[in-house]
């Protein structure tokens, strides 16, 4: 059964592994042909197509064949997506911690006054 | 066969599901019990523990059960390992394009230079 899969699984699930990790490390720094992400990875080619693949799919990496050298670049825009997702909860995260400081803050001015008066 | 995997191969898995990362959302507003986690999903319970196992081997979540309820809470730590991450490649991503725009505003004025001589 296919299943929908949304943008962000697509994303979050390229980047669980190392190698993939890896060839978005690489494309960073420039373009590179499928050879040249292959070169550190103790892998086949066949196998570095395949993890090319899931990071296409996901939109993190886009790439054109020109003659018989593919050449890959980065697409930015993917990796955005989970940078914001994950600013959202650290807002969300200390917007919490504010309101705890705020309350724990009103708590011990509270009983301090009761203890003046 | 039992394979080692990276503490950010984990945090990235886990995250790769729409319904953990609704379960994260609801742990930054502030601890909860596994059923109100499990409120707005419209699965099983025993599938939200499960999807809880997920969340607590990546270390983005922890637990404690009192009695007969489990309380679970964020760790934002794990969050902030892929927060890094990302912030790393967009760093590697935006000096390279700083060196390309220099690049090509020496070519420019290179060729300018040319024409004028």
């Amino acid at each position: 059964m296919l299943q929908y899969q949304e943008p962000l699984d697509l994303v979050f699930q390229a980047l669980a592994d190392p190698a993939r990790r890896g060839m978005v490390e690489r494309l960073c720094r420039g373009p590179a042909s499928v050879s040249d992400l292959a070169e550190p990875l103790a892998m086949s080619l066949s196998a570095v197509v395949q993890h090319l693949q899931v990071l296409e799919t996901s939109g993190l990496v886009r790439s054109v064949k020109i003659g018989r050298v593919r050449t890959c670049r980065m697409e930015p825009k993917a990796l955005r997506g989970i940078e914001d997702w994950v600013a959202r909860r650290r807002a969300t995260w200390e917007r919490r911690l504010d309101c705890l400081g705020e309350f724990l803050a009103a708590q011990s001015e509270k009983s301090s006054t009761r203890r003046k008066s």
